[in-house]
C-alpha cells in the first residue's frame, strides 16, 4: 500500500480536526503511507468547495454518497451530526471503505450493534473518535497500572464536564431532542469518560444511576416567547461495578459553568494513586507508597519523549501537546492498523462497549434499577 | 455567666485539639466568658495527670463519671472512641452539663436519636465536632450561595478521602469491627462531607449507594499469621437526592493513597460554580458567568479578614488558618450559643441528620435499594 | 526552672500572635516549663486592661518600663512599631530579661549591631521573630538539602510580596518615612526572605541591587488635598552572591496586587530542585533526577508528622498548620534554648545578618554599586 | 500572489516544527495563499531525501545554496545551528527571498545588526522564531494591559528555565563553546523571556547582571577521562530598567532540574497583576483590585475562542493548544505580513532588540557594570 485516500464528511469542529490530522500525520510520524486528501463533503456545495480549498482536498461534493463511491477514497471520515452516523458508516462499510467515525457511533445501542455486525463481516477497519484515549499521559497511566506501579486497582472516580449547556437562556436546538441527539451529556461527554475508565480499569459489568435535566425548557431562537422541552439529560451519574469487581463513580454534566474540557479521574490502587485532568492534559499525577513517609507525595509527570508518541511531535519534554495532536495520534493508530491488518483501537467493538455503558446509565436512571451492561 | 468550666474526656488527636481550642478561644475572640480548664479525664490516672499538667487543666481523673459530677464543670467535651460517646453524653446531659461531642454521635442511628431526645428535654446545649463547617472559606461559600452568586444550585459532588487504611498489611484493630467502630469510612470521613453538603445544598431526602471493603482481612499485630476480617466499608459512594431535588454524588475512602485530608466538593449553579479542597483549606474557587467570556475563569479566593472570623486570628489576608483553628471557631460558636441561650450549630439535631445520611448509605448499599433519610 | 513569666509589649497583629503562642506552647509541646502570662503593656491603660483580660495576662500596664522591671517577668516580648525596638530591647537586656523581639531588630544596622553587642555581654537569651523559618516544611527543606537530596546547591531565587501598599490612593502613614519606618518593603518583607535564603543556602557575601518607589506620594488622611512623599522603597531586587559562591536572585514588593503572603523560593541543585510558596505553607515541592525519566516530576510533600514538629499540633498528615502555629514553634525554640542554656535560632546574631543584607540592598541600590555584607 | 513556495533548511526540532506549521497553516487559517512545500535541505543527502518524503516537500537537497537559488522558493526557513544563521540569512535576503529565521539571529550582536541592515535594504520580509509571543494567552495579556485592566505597569519579573544542561556528567558539546554557540542559557532561553518582557512592558534601557557557569567542565564523549571547559553561562540574571522606567527582574537557567519549558512571568500593575507559566501555556492568571475584597483573587483564564486566534484551531474553550500550534500562528503572521506588504512581528528589527538585551546581560555580568542597551 503506497498511499491512502481520505474522504472527509463534515467541516465543523471535528471535520477540521480530521483534516488537520490526516494532513500532518505522515509528517509527524513518518512510518505511514502517503496520505491523499481526496474528497471533502459538506452542504451546500460552495461550502464544500471553500473548505476543500482551505483544507487541501482535491475535490469537493455536496453528496456524501459520491464521496463514498469515489474509487480514490480508501478511508471515510464521518464527522457529521450523530443522527446520520449510522447511515453513512453502513454505506461506507458496504462500499469496502475503512471508516473513521466520530463518537458516539449512533443514537441508539441497537443501531451501534448493527454497525458493529456489518463492520465485522467486511475486511474494512474501523476506529471511533475517542481521541482522549490517545493522550500520551493516558498511555503512560495505562503502562504504570500494567506494571503494578499503584498495585491492585480498587476504586475509580471520574467526571467529565463542560458548560456549553449551562446558560438557562441558551436557545433550544436539536441537541435537546431524543430523536436527533439521542442522549444528552452522556452521549456528548460521558462516553469519553467511559472510554478512559475502561482503558484504565476494564469493562463495566453493571451500574445504578441518576440523571437530571437542569433546564426543563429552552426558548426558541425565533423571537417568540415560546419555549420547548429539553428531552435529554444535562447531568448523569452512575455507581458502576467493573467486571473485575472494582467500584467506580462516574458523573457528567453539560451544564457545569467554568468547566471547558474537564475530564478528570482518579485511579486508586493498593500501592498508590493516579489522577488526571484533561484541562491540564500534559500532566499526570502519581502517588506511590514508597520510600520514607516524609518524602511521599503526588508527583506531577509532565509529558515528554519518555511518554510515546509525544516525541514525534516535540523532542523536548514539557513543551505541551494540544487537543488537535490527539487526533493525529488517533489517525496514526488507524493507519498502522490498516497497514498491519489488525483491528484499530478503539474499533467499533470497543466503542460499542463504551456506548453500551452510557445507554445503561440512561436506562438505570429512568427505570430506577440496576442495569447490566450487555 | 462570668466563667465556664471545661471538663475534657480524652487526650488523643481530638482531645488535644479541644484542649488547645478552649485554652485559646477567649484570647482569639474576646467576646466570651472566662474559660476555666477544670478537669481532664483519661486512663490510666498517671496519663491523665501528665496531660492535665501539659494542657493546663486544674485537676485530673481516671473516672469520667467524676468529671461529669464535678460542680465546677459546665461543659463536658467528649473525645473518646465512638462506642462510648452515647453513655458519656447521656450522663453529662442528665447531669445538666453542656455537651461538646466529637463526631460521630454514636455507633447506630437509634443511639443518636435517643441522645437527641434526651438533649431536647434538658436546658443543656449541644454541639457536635463537625469542625470543617466552621472554616471561614466554607462560611463564605454559604454566603455566596445565599446571595445568589452562582444562581440556583443544580448539582453537588463531594469526595472525602484519607489513606490511614490504605496499607494492605496494616494491623487489624477495633476500627475494623461493627461492634466497636460501627461504620468504616462513612463514620470517620463520610459524615464530614455530608455536613458540608447539607450546609451548602440542604438536607438529603433519599439515595442509592455502593460500598466496598478493599482489604477483606488484616493481620493481627501479635506476630501470628492470623488475619481477621474487616467488617466495615473502606469505600462508600452514593447518588443522593436533596430535599430540594438537587442531584448529588458523594464518595469516601479511607484507603486512598496520597489523600491526607481530602475533602473536596463542587457546587454547580445556574450562574457559576464553587469548588473547595480541604488540603488547601484557605482557598475557595469561584466561577461566575459574568463579564466578557475571555475574562471568565475560576478565581481563587484566599481566606482573609473579609471572610469572618478569619480576622480574629490574623488581621492580614492569605496568612493561613490551620486545622486547629477550626476547633477554636467551633468552641466559640458553642460558647456564643450558651451565652445567647440559642442552639449551637451543629447541635445534636443537625448532626443527627448528617449521621442519618451515612447510615442510609450503608443501608442502601447492603440492601441494594433506594433509602429515604428519616 | 519551674516556670517562666511572660511580659508582652504590644497587642496588635504580632502582639496577639505572641499571646496565643505563649498561651498554648506548653499544651502543644509539653516539654517546656509552665508559662505564666504576667504583664501586658499597651497604651492607653484601658486598652492594656482590656487585652490583658482577653489574652489572659495577670496584670496590665501602660508603662513598658514597669513591665520590664517586674520581677515576675522572665521573657520580654516586644511587638511594638520598629522605631522603639531598640530602646525596649536594650532596657530588657540590661534588666537581665530574655528578649523575644519582632523583626526587624531596629531601623538602622548600627542600632542592630549595638543591640547584638549588649545581648552578648548578658546571660539573657534572644530570639527575633523570623517565624517562617520555623515552618516544618522549611525545616524539611533544610534537612533534604543537608542530606544531599538535590545535590550541590547552585542557584537560589526568592520573592516576597504583599499588596498592603498597592493601592495608589492609600493614605500616607509613618510607614512611608525613613525616620519612623526605616526601610520599606525590605524591612517589612524582604528580611523574611533573606532569613529563608540564609537558612537554605548560607550567608550572603555581596550583592548589586535596584529599588523603586511605585507611589511617589500619598494623600493625607485629613480630607485635605495634600500629598506627602513616600521616602522608602515599595519594590527592591538584588542579585546576591552567597559566601559559598552560589548566585541568587531576591525580589520584594509591598505593592503587588493579589499577593497576600507570597514568600516563594526555588533552590536549584545539581541533582534536583526544591520550591515553596508560603501561601500554600503546608506544601513543599521536590524534584529529584532519580529513576526513569518518564517518572520524574515535582512531588508535592504535604506537611505531616514526618516533618517535625508538625505532629505536636496534629497527629495526621495533611491537616494543615496555620500562620499562628509558626509562632508557637518559635516560642518553643526560645523556651528550649533558655532551658538548655544555648543560643536560640535565630538569635540577635543571626538576625543581624538578615538585616545587614537588606540594608546592603538599599545601599547598593542608592549607590549603584556592589556592596559587601559585613 | 496565488501561492508561496517554502524552502526549509534543517530537519531537527525546529525544522520539523516549521514543516508542520507551513503544512497546516492554510488549513487552520484559510486566509492565506496556497503553500507549496518546495525544497528541504539537510545533510547528508539521503537524510534530506527521507525527510522531504516524510514532511511532504517536493524536492530535497544537501546544498543550502541550491535551495536559496531555487526560483520556486519564496520563503526560506532557517532552522540550522546558530553559527550558520547569518550566512544563510544574508544569502537568502540577497536572493530576494523572505526569511523565517529561528532564534537567536546570530552568535554576536554585530552579526545580527548586519543582518538587520541587509534586510532593511531589500523588499523581503523577515520574521524570527520567537514563537511564545504568538500564544493567544500572551496576546490576551497584551490586550488586557493595553486596556488598562491592571492599571499602570510598575514591575516585571520573569524566569525561563530548562534542565537540558543540568546533569553534571552530560557530555561536552559545541553548545559549551563561545565560538559555535555564542551565549549559553541567554541565547537558548533568555532571549525568549526578553521577547515576552518587551511585548508586555516595552523596550529595555539598561541593566546590571550576573552569570554563572554551574558545571565548569564536562566530560568528552569518547570514553577518555578528558574534560573540556564550558565557556558560556548556565545561569544568568539581570535587574533591568525598561525605557518607561519600570524595574524588572530576569533570570534564566539551562541547569534547572525539573523545569522543562518553564517561562514564567509576573506583570505588576497599579490595579492588578497578570501571571503566566508556559508549562501551563493555556492558562493566564489575572488579579484585579475590583469588587469586594472578599471576592478578589487570581482568576485562571483558560484559553478559548475569546482569545484569538485560538478559535482557528478549536472552536471550544479549554481544549488546549500545543507547542507546535504556536509556530502555525507565527507562520500565519509571516504570511499575512507578506500579503499585506507590512513588516511581520517580530521582524529582524524587533528581534535585534531582544538579542541586544541578552548580549547586554552578558556584558554587564563580565564587566560588573551597568550596560545600556543600544
Amino acid at each position: 500500500m503506497n498511499s491512502l485516500g481520505i474522504g472527509l464528511i463534515g467541516t465543523g469542529f471535528m471535520g477540521k480536526c480530521h483534516a488537520l490530522a490526516y494532513g500532518s500525520v505522515k509528517a509527524v510520524f513518518g512510518d505511514v503511507p502517503d496520505i491523499r486528501l481526496e474528497v471533502l463533503c459538506d452542504v451546500p456545495a460552495d461550502k464544500a468547495d471553500a473548505f476543500a480549498d482551505q483544507f487541501g482536498f482535491a475535490r469537493a461534493t455536496a453528496t456524501w454518497q459520491d464521496l463514498i463511491a469515489d474509487p480514490k477514497v480508501d478511508i471515510v471520515c464521518i464527522t457529521t451530526p450523530n443522527k446520520v452516523h449510522k447511515e453513512m458508516a453502513l454505506a461506507a462499510l458496504e462500499a469496502g471503505k475503512h471508516v473513521h467515525l466520530e463518537k458516539p457511533m449512533a443514537l441508539t445501542l441497537e443501531d451501534a450493534r448493527q454497525m458493529l455486525a456489518v463492520s465485522e463481516r467486511t475486511a474494512a477497519k474501523t476506529i471511533v473518535g475517542y481521541n482522549y484515549l490517545h493522550n500520551p499521559a493516558i498511555s503512560h497511566a495505562r503502562k504504570l497500572i500494567a506494571e503494578g506501579a499503584i498495585g491492585r486497582i480498587v476504586h475509580f472516580r471520574g467526571m467529565v464536564d463542560e458548560d456549553y449547556q449551562a446558560d438557562p437562556e441558551l436557545a433550544w436546538t436539536w441537541r435537546a431532542t431524543r430523536a436527533d441527539a439521542g442522549l444528552g451529556a452522556l452521549g456528548d461527554l460521558g462516553c469519553h469518560l467511559v472510554s478512559l475508565a475502561t482503558a484504565l480499569v476494564g469493562p463495566v459489568e453493571s451500574l445504578i444511576a441518576e440523571t437530571r435535566t437542569v433546564h426543563a425548557t429552552r426558548p426558541l431562537d425565533d423571537g417568540s416567547a415560546e419555549r420547548r422541552p429539553v428531552e435529554n439529560e444535562d447531568i448523569a451519574s452512575a455507581l458502576v461495578t467493573f467486571e473485575n469487581g472494582v467500584h467506580g463513580v462516574i458523573s457528567t454534566s453539560r451544564s457545569a459553568w467554568g468547566r471547558k474540557s474537564y475530564i478528570a479521574f482518579e485511579v486508586h490502587g493498593t500501592e498508590g494513586m493516579i489522577t488526571f485532568d484533561q484541562e491540564r492534559m500534559n500532566e499526570l499525577r502519581l502517588y506511590q507508597n514508597r520510600g520514607p513517609f516524609g518524602e511521599q507525595g503526588f508527583k506531577t509527570l509532565l509529558s515528554g519523549p519518555a511518554h510515546p508518541p509525544y516525541g514525534q511531535f516535540v523532542p523536548a519534554a514539557g513543551h505541551q501537546l494540544g487537543f488537535n495532536d490527539l487526533k493525529v495520534i488517533e489517525a496514526h493508530e488507524f493507519l498502522q492498523a490498516i497497514s498491519q491488518h489488525r483491528p484499530a483501537v478503539p474499533s467499533f467493538r470497543e466503542a460499542l462497549h463504551f456506548e453500551a455503558v452510557i445507554h445503561a446509565i440512561a436506562e438505570a436512571a429512568s427505570g430506577q434499577k440496576r442495569v447490566f451492561v450487555k
